[in-house]
């Protein structure tokens, strides 16, 4: 047993509990659901599931165990990737980053369900994970991430919290990994789980700085069936760097900040940001440092290494996050620069991060990428081809339909195989909706910015296809918008036209042939 | 001036605005932004705008006025049929019954702002109304409902309080219509309308019975260009009689609750309902009364006739609603029976009915009809065959996205003009999304219920077809979902199926031949 392990555990109490990972191989076997923490945080192999795995590779006559995992995160893609070669996921939900789950869910081998960040949590707690055919689902195992656990015996999640306090909660049996190559991370938490309804409270955050919660988790030991050192290491996390295209988008989203504000539509400091990650959001996150804006708040799930340096220059006066996502280096300074940023920046559950209640208090801006946006402020953000699963909704559906400027950025086209402009991002109708009209703001590309605010949406068509669509596209949009508005007027069904017969002829001519170039409608 | 009028201002100081209704005709001029108050309840026409009609109906040299009307309501339709006739009307948002306008909007004549009511709110409040071109748009002139003007200048809404505060707070100058055919409703009303970001504050809303608001609106005497007597007759409102098929709806939705109930996932007295209005929701409301359910919460946007029964018998025990919807007979008995029902009934504006904070804390069960519901439960609320506008979302967004049961009800199959199954309400693919799969739990029909919680996409379609379909059209259903399951999943993307050649054909069938019963796909 490490001594850093050792000194991690303050309760004498749980101390016994200390195991091998070895030792955990019994707790799982033949059907069951199983949840873990993380959420797009540091990325480790789970070490609780090791020994299991390791078994049902090398020993033919191990009866191999079949999981529903309720993982909301891309921490364990490595663990995720040997159980589903292995045949050992049945189901997944919600958000994941996994290409081997990507691959079960797209062909048919695990079922998926794609919840939104808030709705997922709140199942956790609701006494049911689903209902399947009227039966509840309870969550048989719970394996979840410490960097500490207090003398009270109470646990100090890591850098990533998602549903870490509702797994606990929720959990017949709960694992805990103290990732001992984190430092203990006491202090920095916000740590509060809403009562289900009919009790439920008002919960009272009216900042990104307010806390409403305590600093680590209760744990039952009762629960406890073994806590194993973790090997966290340090996997590096890629951050896309930006480039003309999503410069330009910055610079059009940063003017019409500076718009608005100079109109008082926006106080000078903006509203509380939350932004996505991927190279436009960090450009995005860039040109907020190289404005003028000053004391911004945050309000995000994902805080990433160009905010540290807005938190340092005082761009950024502070930030609630669910996760950090740094590279190594970052980290490293984050760390060591503990006493400053622990005073600027707070970690929280998704429950509160993503709670529709906080995010239409604080008026968010609330900045996302999608898959496709259609003429008329219509999002798709999860499936391809209206049929082929990415990622899931993830946070986004949480922010969208309440920030009070619910921003989609994309670039206007993106390369097919055969064609670097064979795929436009504005389409005349996306294949599968993720976020209605209703909740869409404003579009972006770098070809510009349209306000979709006030308009109808024959209106809003136009200016998408005017301010949004790559040029090359811009003809074959707008002619089909003009055969469409025609066709459907002449109905006296034209409050939004639409072609039924040729809605989708961009994207199946993609399939065809690789382009959505269209030659005639 | 009438001594009912008289004694309803009782304001010493706002009787002197007391004028005809003639005497408003110099208010209305130019292009101008107008709002009303009123929602679902008694239809009246409004007294203020019909010296203005009638100058332009019958005075060639009068200029005529164009209105911008945000009206949420569907009160007025009279006026709104007169004023669309003249060509008065140039955009309308949001939630409209009219027929004239909803022709208007649908031949292109007028422009149309479909809002969630929730955001149609908000938008009034947070210093414009919309940003067409950058440009914010002011609320010129508001026209009220009131029941009395207290001593101290506040004023006192009808049945239908709406947006009525944020119209006060947001429009230039106001115009009260007093309704001197109802009595003073003083005292029914929680009247608070939330601080906009970043000043806003949590809605301690806990129960449906909660209050933190004031019975009156403050006005602000300067903005009051007149009061005028309102000739609010009293409109017959049509109570939808239910039949066969809204019972066996109700059945179903009854069956599921006591299950769930059963189970431990509802407590014995549900959670707080929110109801529309129709057929089938009555259906529902009857079934409530005859089951053993007792001591319910109502939380909702539309009070009907069949709840005064139920808060008779004690089967609901108190209901909050924007807006009381009841025929005159039961309209007559409310206000005889008044100190029984004010101790039971209080009505909110709707940027407090329609909160998401208070939905998702409440744990509202929703209830709602659509248009059509799709394989994977997303929902079509507006547009019919993707584009023509019926009514608009409404409130039904703001609660499938927050309720902690949200539920479509609707029946199985509608008729054409030639078939009387010929529209089939279970689509492969609706039109028109306005509720996407990550929002709706439960679809039923007189078929039958499905519980999609916990399925994913394929096991729903299965689910949705044999539940729900009606027999014509599940073979039709299952044939599309097995070509479209077997495609996608050949081509590894099969996540959710679509076949994006053949997926409205159903809907191109019933445009060309008037049903959706395809022979093949």
């Amino acid at each position: 047993m490490s001594s850093k392990l050792l000194s991690r555990v303050r309760c004498k109490y749980l101390r016994n509990k200390i195991i091998e990972p070895s030792s955990l191989l019994s707790n799982f076997q033949g059907h069951q659901t199983i949840g873990w923490s993380g959420f797009t945080g540091v990325d480790y192999p789970l070490q609780s599931l090791e020994p299991v795995i390791n078994e049902v590779r090398s020993n033919g006559s191990f009866a191999r165990p079949v999981f529903d995992l309720r993982v909301c995160s891309s921490g364990g893609t490595v663990t995720e990737l040997a159980l589903s070669e292995l045949g050992m996921v049945r189901s997944r939900s919600p958000y994941q980053v996994s290409k081997s789950i990507n691959k079960g869910l797209n062909n048919g081998k695990i079922d998926f369900h794609d919840h939104s960040l808030i709705d997922f949590a709140e199942q956790l707690t609701s006494g049911h994970l689903g209902a399947k055919d009227g039966k509840p689902q309870s969550l048989n195992i719970a394996i979840v991430e410490a960097t500490e656990i207090t003398e009270e015996g109470d646990l100090v999640p890591g850098a990533s919290v998602g549903v870490t306090p509702e797994l606990i909660q929720a959990a017949e049996k709960v694992i805990v990994e103290m990732n001992t190559n984190s430092p203990s991370l006491q202090g920095i938490h916000d740590l509060y789980v809403p009562t289900s309804p009919p009790y439920r409270r008002p919960l009272n955050v009216c900042t990104s700085k307010d806390r409403i919660g305590k600093t680590a988790i209760p744990l039952d030991p009762r629960k406890v069936v073994g806590i194993v050192e973790g090997s966290h290491g340090k996997f590096p996390t890629r951050t896309e760097p930006g480039n003309s295209s999503t410069k330009s988008i910055s610079h059009h989203i940063i003017d019409f900040f500076k718009h608005e504000t100079h109109r008082g539509r926006l106080p000078n400091n903006l509203h509380p940001i939350q932004s996505g990650i991927g190279a436009i959001a960090n450009s995005v996150v860039e040109g907020l440092g190289n404005s003028s804006f000053r004391n911004l708040q945050v309000w995000t799930e994902v805080l990433q290494d160009a905010f540290l340096d807005l938190l340092k220059s005082g761009t950024v006066q502070y930030a609630s996050s669910m996760s950090l996502r740094f590279s190594p280096q970052e980290l490293e300074n984050f760390y060591r620069e503990w006493d400053f940023y622990k005073e600027r920046v707070t970690l929280r559950p998704q429950a509160i991060t993503n709670s529709p209640e906080i995010i239409r208090r604080l008026g968010c801006i609330s900045l996302n990428t999608p898959v496709e946006v259609d003429l008329y402020g219509h999002v798709n953000s999860t499936c391809v081809m209206g049929s082929r699963m990415l990622n899931g909704i993830g946070g986004s559906g949480d922010f969208m339909r309440n920030a009070k400027l619910s921003i989609m950025h994309t670039p206007s086209v993106r390369p097919s195989k055969t064609d670097p402009t064979g795929i436009s991002t504005i389409v005349p109708k996306v294949t599968h909706v993720d976020h209605t009209e209703h909740d869409i703001d404003i579009v972006v590309t770098e070809q510009g910015l349209a306000d979709l605010r006030g308009l109808s949406p024959r209106e809003r068509a136009i200016k998408v296809i005017k301010n949004c669509a790559h040029p090359v596209y811009r003809p074959i949009l707008m002619d089909y918008f003009t055969l469409a508005e025609s066709a459907c007027l002449k109905r006296k069904m034209g409050h939004e036209p639409v072609l039924l017969d040729k809605a989708f002829n961009m994207h199946t001519s993609f399939l065809e042939k690789g382009s959505m170039k269209v030659s005639s409608w």
